[in-house]
């Protein structure tokens, strides 16, 4: 049976080994146990932040998902709530199940809940099959995304 | 004499009106006064939260531009915090002499001090004189930037 809701401590390292198990996260993460004190230090920044939900898909208790939704105010769209989606994984050996799109529509109904009325996300240009994906589930990918390393 | 601050209360009409007057605001803002409850709103959401900055640039006390600059933290590349730029708007009369870029690396420069390690922010694939600009910043469009109005 299938569970989404806010990660837990406890589920902190099985999420940095999803992150880690990915064709561009492999190059920058670091999954090893005990964790890089900089996970631990961003999962209480998470949890502290009631606009930030950092999400857990749950397989019978196993951590099988995971994604990242901020809650963004802002002026733009007569003052429109954002939601914003990152960092979207699902665990190798349970993809083309529906549990990403499952996952994607639970995270869609938690925006509705907070009156967003954009949801956006970037991703990477090599990601041709999570385009399709986003792409199924009604997103445009009407903008560039821009990213600058400090 | 160009100042960056924290917008304040009494440059909340000028800062939607900067929003409204740009090709794909004016169909999507009303900066009619008095202000739309929703603008109103959204100010006191963006400046009640210590993760949100909405920069006001200043010339001689007049809105001649404007950003907001979201901090979020987040578990990928090993727990770092994003700085995210969205809504950027130099007055029209103001535009080409440089004030655009000294506001970037004034927000680059919050970053850098709140300690995130990227700074993104997604531009609509028809401005095609902003990707200019936000290219030659150093930004690369590495990403599909999707929406999806709710």
């Amino acid at each position: 049976m299938i569970h989404f809701q806010q990660a837990q401590d406890h589920h902190l390292a099985d999420l940095v080994a999803l992150l880690a198990d990915d064709p561009l996260g492999s190059a920058r993460e670091d999954p090893s146990v005990p964790l890089d004190p900089g996970y631990v230090e961003a999962f209480d920044a998470i949890t502290a932040d009631t606009n930030q939900l950092l999400v857990v898909a749950l397989l019978d208790q196993t951590v099988v998902g995971t994604l990242h939704l901020s809650f963004i105010p802002g002026l733009a769209l007569m003052g429109a709530w954002r939601g914003q989606i990152e960092s979207v994984r699902i665990r190798r050996d349970h993809r083309d199940a529906g549990l990403g799109q499952a996952m994607i529509e639970w995270a869609l109904e938690r925006c509705r809940e907070k009156g967003c009325r954009i949801v956006q996300l970037t991703s990477d240009k090599s990601r041709a099959e999570a385009h399709r994906f986003y792409e199924r589930l009604g997103f445009e990918a009407t903008h560039e995304g821009y990213k600058l390393r400090l």
